[in-house]
């Protein structure tokens, strides 16, 4: 179902897009250039400036191009208290809470000793040298709920523990507007442990 | 929910894309910086050749960065058999059926008077002296059942009528795999209408 050699390797180029396949990468193609040629060069430059120039901050290791990221240069967040999660897409969903006035430190994945990441790949020790340089007083383990997730938080609760430091673990339970029958044992048997006062 | 000038950019550029909404953009991103800065590198060099270099075939105003399409330049396809088709999504539906050995005319719309689209726009003109050139026997028409598809085949149909050439258009029925009580009045009315002797 060849086209052209250009619009091939561009529907070819879409597919490296997650949960892209052959045709909605065709689909895209189409659509830019039938109808948004503008858009599309748009998206060529901002990408190849993205993937030369991103980096990862200095101090929390989220992507950016600046040596720190915002929060971490901002004034206004709190260093002493840090989030440890495990990608930059959990801490923009924590950021669109609005709430936390804290700092983050982001793993860039976790803990898995089969696929050869250890806490070296994952930046602990980057990470204990941060919480001693800031004098943290919490750190908030915000990795998922998974398997991983949890031995991660578990090896990095270890390796804070000697220090003076309150650990957190983000709380388990029934999601908002979710329903009972729906869900699993093992929330509902967290949401039972973690029931609080009623106000 | 910023996260850097240059993700953002990149964020808000992805969402040029057809069915990409915030989320969809974010996720894109963050893939691409975290696990295939190269796949978004190509993407962007194909994109980039794209939008300038794909123009129309001169003769069927498909897209194609030569002069001539794939299906126009070979000499194994029948010139006096022209296929009429709204879009190039639409060509490349036939194709993927493997049967059809003539050549297209590509619309790249339909008539649509309100949207300002008329015979000029989608090369009614060339299309007429297209078949006059190529002394075509059969012109298909395959622009899409619906309001503007079926006015724009009858208006090709007007401007074919006074040449000697056999108008076709595409049977409409029930689709093969399709249940009877899924379909619609008017798809089993046609499809009433075309029924065929049964071999």
């Amino acid at each position: 179902m060849s086209m052209s050699p250009l619009i091939d390797e561009l529907v070819a180029a879409f597919r490296c897009l997650p949960g892209v396949g052959q045709k909605s990468a065709l689909r895209m193609a189409l659509y830019l250039l039938e109808r948004d040629r503008e858009g599309g060069t748009k998206l060529s430059g901002a990408l190849s400036r993205a993937m030369v120039d991103v980096k990862r901050c200095q101090q929390c290791q989220t992507f950016t191009e600046a040596e720190l990221c915002g929060i971490c240069a901002s004034d206004r967040r709190d260093p002493k208290t840090v989030c440890v999660v495990e990608t930059p897409s959990d801490l923009q969903a924590i950021e669109q809470m609005g709430l936390y006035e804290g700092t983050y430190f982001v793993l860039m994945g976790h803990l898995s000793p089969l696929e050869g990441i250890g806490p070296e790949e994952i930046g602990i020790d980057r990470f204990c040298k941060l919480i001693d340089k800031n004098e943290c007083t919490e750190v908030i383990l915000a990795t998922n709920p998974t398997v991983e997730g949890e031995a991660t938080a578990h090896f990095i609760a270890d390796m804070v523990k000697s220090r003076n430091v309150l650990l957190t673990r983000l709380a388990h339970g029934i999601p908002v507007g979710g329903e009972l029958g729906y869900s699993d044992g093992s929330t509902i048997s967290h949401a039972f442990q973690g029931r609080r006062p009623f106000a």
